[in-house]
């Protein structure tokens, strides 16, 4: 197979745009699938201080990295959640990453700020779902460091598999609360509440992970071991099958949705300051402030 | 298994209900089924003259015996499409069952009507795929029957999974113009366009199979040899798997998208007569008459 632009022999081949690239057409393609999104639904100024997340998978150290390439201004976060060999792992290559890379990375330890609790343990303790703790903790200290140390956005490495995941699941159930907020950028309704936004929903998994391989991004390829099992990723897979039997559905799905976004229309959500941390939350005390009030309990029971 | 509802033996369990039930108890279940969807979707008015369009499949002949349980008036259509020994077998199941229930039954033939011609042939000859003639033939035929015989509403045998590989399909691609027509019901909007309405929408494909082979509803198995490997046929796969991973899914996907229906607006569609025929269509010439001269054309090249 040749490269449909320069002709030289192609590494790979997008059916989705039926698309044969090399190796140096490829990365340009990847570029632009990211300045495009970054265009199209308004994400980044030049010249922003930008907070990206990374989790040492290959979506977000490729986002470091082609943010970097395009010229932004980014720092790394990383969040040690305290769940073994997966953290451990991920943490070393992020650290290498950041590194081999020249970017600067700021690193928050759960175990830290939960008195030796790590993300299981506080699941257990609160008898919430370990994803659904895990990302109300990993958003509240994205946002907090991100504020407190003059970012104005917050970068994540969400990619278009992701969202379509996400989106075929609130389509299914109609979950009309969450499809008028998917998006790949939450602008910032509060002073204390950073821009969120997700530059990768151009791009597939599959050519992510081609991208970080050409290219010697050395990732974590375990996946989180909570994450088994869930419908989500059992949805991805349909949809994998779906995009095989008609490349390009996944693209369709999403862009259609974002197109006819206005169909669904977002609640306004009315922001009140946690009595306990001053925050941004829709209740009288947020859901990071009440999991920590959680265990505080549990260690004073203990005691 | 024991029927929820009595403690006898049940003769199946339905996941999406979390439901076991005998035979008395299911027959009594699919009856509320058609009566909760024609109910709710206001579909049918006691007293009416309803035409039903029977294949010779389960939908269509369990629609017919379960209107005709329910006590509304109901006479069968059958179209003798010319596909072979598909149609020969279709047509005798629906002649046994007319016979067997002592519901009457007219026919009309497409060879009759297209000069010797069957829907093969047709699609070949004007270039149309098979099952996009078949379609408008066969919705052109059936409302000029029911017009010209008094009838005021057609009922056709769509079932659940019908319906969901459809919504599934437009939704992906989010055909807006297609989400905002369907339908259970599609109200007579013009003097000459009969009612049409599909009162098996609450009732899945297993459901309906299962019915007619316990009250002996003797049907046709056999596929159209023209929808093999159809996109339509691949999506509903795809959603077997979903409800079997999460049962239920189906209703609530079709129900929600009703729910919502509101936010899809159907277009106003301006329609005129046929020149050629008088029926109601949105050119000068409807596609029905179209393809009929074209076919005409064929005949007089030949001669």
């Amino acid at each position: 197979m040749k490269c449909k632009i320069c002709k030289e022999d192609a590494i790979i081949y997008l059916p989705s745009h039926n698309l044969a690239l090399c190796e140096q057409h490829f990365f340009d393609f990847c570029k632009r699938r990211v300045q495009k999104a970054i265009k199209r639904y308004n994400l980044l100024d030049e010249g922003e201080k930008i907070l990206v997340a990374l989790s040492g998978g290959k979506d977000s150290l490729t986002l470091a990295y082609l943010l970097k390439e395009l010229g932004y201004k980014i720092e790394g976060y990383y969040i040690d959640l305290g769940i073994e060999e997966y953290s451990e792992r991920s943490k070393e290559k992020v650290l290498n990453f950041a590194d081999r890379y020249g970017i600067k990375v700021h690193i928050e330890q759960v175990k830290e700020l939960f008195w030796g609790y790590s993300i299981p343990q506080i699941a257990y303790i609160t008898r919430r779902p370990a994803c659904s703790v895990c990302g109300h903790i990993k958003r509240y200290l994205m946002n907090r460091f991100g504020y407190e140390n003059g970012f104005s956005a917050l970068a994540t490495g969400h990619n278009l598999d992701d969202e379509v995941g996400v989106l075929f699941g609130n389509i299914i159930n109609w979950k009309m609360g969450y499809l008028g907020r998917q998006s790949p950028l939450l602008p910032s309704t509060n002073r204390k509440l950073l821009k969120k936004v997700k530059p990768l929903v151009l791009c597939g998994e599959r050519e992510i992970a081609a991208f970080a391989l050409t290219y010697g991004i050395d990732y974590i390829e375990m996946e989180c071991p909570h994450v088994k099992g869930s419908t989500y990723l059992y949805n991805k897979g349909l949809i994998n099958r779906l995009e095989e039997k008609s490349p390009g559905s996944k693209l369709r799905f999403y862009q259609g949705f974002l197109e006819n976004k206005h169909l669904f229309k977002e609640e306004d959500v009315d922001l009140k300051e946690c009595e306990v941390c001053g925050y941004p939350t829709t209740s009288r005390i947020c859901t990071f402030c009440n999991i920590r009030r959680k265990i505080k309990e549990r260690i004073k029971g203990q005691t």
